[in-house]
């Protein structure tokens, strides 16, 4: 499997894992006297999880909203059949926007961990800064923490102190943010987790973040495909079935899924593709096992077009963390 | 004059503003044991100045790099002949990121007023967020300031306080960060200063800031023709003569600046165009007399390519304040 290497701590990323999100949020968890949001995921997901290791995947990606007892049972029964190492497996998680509160955040990172019944995560992230009073869905029962993010990391930086966290990292901030990140951060971020994918390339982020040794990894790698279920697609075209990933698929004789994978790899970014189904989650696995040549790679990054399907201003025009 | 009211103070901003910057860098000061920059500027810039406010100006957009002695002599000239009172002008002004520590953002304000032999400045905003050991340009004699913008802000903020500066605002930030200082402001910033010019036209930034109340101003209006001097144009095809501006512009007996203010304008964003020419300053200012239809703004929008022209990062690719 390939590997990053994380800056700060030299531990090695696999460049592939396996992406936990997508579930459907179905009840509300009391944490420290907080409410937030759970999901229960689907019963298969212990299975999912469990075959994801047996075949190979060494990084699991989790968030508060996708990381729950089903996941954890997975990890659990594949450690207990010696297919794995609990220290050869990356457990990520994150922080929700209503747990940027310094004492929130600590508190619903112990939970993550209790959920996992882990003593450690491999990497903990804060996610979309928002503002107070903006609700993410618009059904969570609480609004998102009010706090500056500054509040937000040094409660990461004290969960690396105590050792729950060993790598602390962004996720979907721009390049002004980071700036401002690391200008007070005592331990700096190791990774940045974005949406990335042809129709929205992120080339001048992937390049600061190069500049200043964050590694990336990219979310919603197939694009549109990944917002079908939310109604959330924006009516582009698949790129499962560009005709310009499609030639070279088949020139390559691997899927469109695969080169759109191998296209962010080939960058050194890092992918965290999610899927339910056996072959597809094999099949994600063995992107690394080609190489695309710079034509090809041109070819698919002059896709481009901006397409960010990930917007919380399209759920309240306030939200605007990407503007 | 139309004005944009500005939603803390209640103050009402010019739409028009007469924009002070790209005069040469040619000598050091000294300011409270810092070694900064200041430009001497074209001994015309008086005459300039005050011929800008005998013709209708009431905003006067300056900068640390920009805002000189000369400037100065040309309201003084103003006031004193009875063309202005000092209260009817907007004297703005910015802090360098060689300023951005607290101490130094205050000292250099102070400075400011002292040179403009002031004791209010308008308006005070810091501009673009580096980070530390990046001196720009590159030839300047110290780094900028690395310190976190909560820094800057409470220093603006106390500026406020000591009744220095009437508004405070910022300058070339993202959504994200400008999120952040919402957090933890105690006075919000009143207005952005952008680059915005059909070929970057900042959609997604325009709403952001006007559903947070935040007012816009548009710096380089005329695209790359404001980066010709400086050699900075990206090879673009100037605004001023292309076809699409062009034709609007000979419908409306205009000429293609006056439709690329307008087009700003309209929006309700505000403008500061530069002229050391007399009858250019004459007719930027006209351009609030006319409207253009819906159709002209939207194949003006349509010319949008997200060029940006002034970006840190062609100097120095750690400085990706707007990746």
């Amino acid at each position: 499997m390939a590997t990053i290497v994380l800056k700060r701590t030299g531990a090695k990323m696999p460049q592939i894992g396996f992406g936990l999100w997508k579930v459907r949020i179905q009840r509300l968890i009391d944490v420290s006297g907080l409410t937030g949001m759970l999901p229960v995921t689907k019963t298969t997901c212990a299975d999912t999880v469990y075959n994801a290791l047996k075949e190979g995947y060494r990084l699991l990606d989790g968030a508060v909203i996708t990381v729950t007892k089903r996941s954890r049972e997975g990890l659990a029964r594949a450690i207990k059949d010696g297919i794995v190492k609990r220290e050869d497996v990356f457990v990520t998680s994150k922080l929700w926007n209503t747990f940027h509160a310094h004492d929130h955040a600590k508190a619903i990172a112990k939970k993550q961990l209790e959920l996992w019944e882990l003593t450690t995560l491999t990497f903990s992230s804060f996610t979309s800064p928002f503002r107070s009073s903006m609700s993410i869905p618009p059904t969570a029962t609480r609004p998102s923490d009010n706090v500056p993010l500054q509040e937000t990391w040094t409660a990461m930086e004290e969960l690396v102190d105590e050792g729950l966290a060993k790598n602390i990292g962004l996720s979907n901030c721009q390049g002004s943010l980071i700036l401002d990140v690391l200008r007070y951060a005592r331990i700096e971020p190791q990774v940045l987790q974005v949406e990335l994918h042809p129709y929205l390339s992120q080339e001048a982020l992937v390049k600061f973040c190069k500049v200043h040794g964050i590694a990336i990894t990219a979310y919603s790698s197939f694009g549109p495909q990944s917002y079908v279920e939310l109604d959330g697609h924006k009516n582009a075209k698949s790129l499962l079935e560009h005709d310009v990933v499609s030639t070279i698929a088949k020139k390559n004789q691997k899927t469109t899924a695969q080169v759109l994978l191998r296209w962010a790899l080939q960058q050194g970014i890092a992918v965290i593709p999610k899927s339910n189904n056996h072959h597809r989650l094999v099949q994600n696995l063995a992107s690394a096992d080609f190489t695309l040549t710079d034509a090809d790679m041109q070819a698919i990054s002059g896709l481009n077009i901006n397409l960010r399907l990930n917007d919380p201003v399209d759920l309240d025009p306030r939200m605007g963390i990407f503007a």
